[in-house]
């Protein structure tokens, strides 16, 4: 009996898009369940009773919460073509640390820059634009933060993509101009399908954010 | 020539017992040096310049960083015993999904309970007892949270035993009597010298909170 894989999504959100990727790089056919985050499915509350929250991976009938441990099981299953992690203990330790630091560090400041304002966004956005000088850093000159091919880190970052206009334009932030190399890596990625068919489109991200500033009384 | 491993830690830490365990367990022999946290060494510095915390091992000059993915990555160098992580895909995902839950909730509604008052206790205290009755679920008849044996979700939670006595104290809480069968748990996982020898001991830890919150204005 094939495999039955289910993603439960919402378009817009960089988490899912990682497992977007992921499925798309190992070549893994999917069913994908768009939610309605205001009115979430009683499948999605019943798959990730803790969180409740998208994505949710369930492969024959088992979820997998949480994108990055979603990534490393996508990794650890279909093993066959594209590997994610490296097989090596200390540059998989490392992936796995810039990946967290997107998590913990991109994310909160990226979000700081569409949903605040004030002192409080000028503090964001130079907290913002040092962490991308820092994952360029990270970079160097590779092609891809896995090296010649797309890994880990490339997959979890690169869905922040489809934010950078609205982060831009709220930030008020030129980010080429401060992260040349970053924007270039990104536009690698997307010229890969796996990357360009998973991830949202920046204008459409732009106008979601729009109408959730005017939702918090930013606009 | 032999590996060369240090740890940077602090003796109350949480992070940094789990990583004492996990090199207990696997049968390392490693250098501890302990951090004064208000007067960080320039080799802490150094080797976490991105985070500047504790702990930090490092195998043969290099640093790995955060306690989780210290953990996978002792449990990937010295692999030929005592196996934190399972083996197969779905429940390595599992183990993974529960020691997130540990950092990012059950560590949360911890400090809060020691940190806060009024009503913001008030909530965490219920968060908590709720997050321990989750995990006691989670650890059903099993001995461990790995099976058999003592595993990830085992090494990232028991560490937080060092706090009960504060968390009782504070929280005016009986956690033996909510959750009984976590605390058969963490009692089974002391009789492991690898879990004894590595953990701080509940008086110890009590003493250091209750200067914590004479400094904050609590006491």
């Amino acid at each position: 009996m094939a495999d039955e894989i289910v993603l439960l999504d919402s378009w817009a959100s960089p988490f899912g898009m990682r497992v977007r990727i992921a499925l798309a790089e190992k070549g893994v056919k999917y069913e994908y369940k768009e939610e309605d985050l205001r009115n979430k499915s009683p499948l999605l509350l019943q798959m990730n009773a803790v969180h409740k929250k998208i994505p949710v991976l369930i492969h024959n009938g088992k979820p997998i919460c949480e994108s990055l441990i979603a990534i490393q099981y996508i990794d650890e299953v279909w093993n066959h073509k594209s590997p994610l992690l490296p097989s090596d203990p200390y540059p998989r330790a490392q992936a796995r640390f810039w990946s967290d630091y997107v998590d913990n560090k991109f994310h909160d400041y990226s979000r700081k820059v569409v949903a605040t304002k004030g002192e409080e966004l000028e503090t964001a956005k130079k907290e913002l634009i040092d962490c991308l000088r820092l994952l360029e850093d990270q970079l160097g000159n590779k092609p891809y933060f896995g090296g010649d091919n797309l890994g880990f880190v490339d997959v979890a970052l690169v869905p922040f993509y489809s934010f950078f206009k609205a982060l831009e334009t709220f930030g008020n932030l030129n980010i080429e101009a401060e992260c040349p190399k970053l924007i270039a890596w990104a536009k690698r990625c997307l010229q890969k399908e796996s990357v360009s068919k998973s991830i949202a489109d920046q204008h459409k991200v732009y106008g979601m954010v729009c109408e959730m500033r005017k939702k918090i009384g930013l606009e």
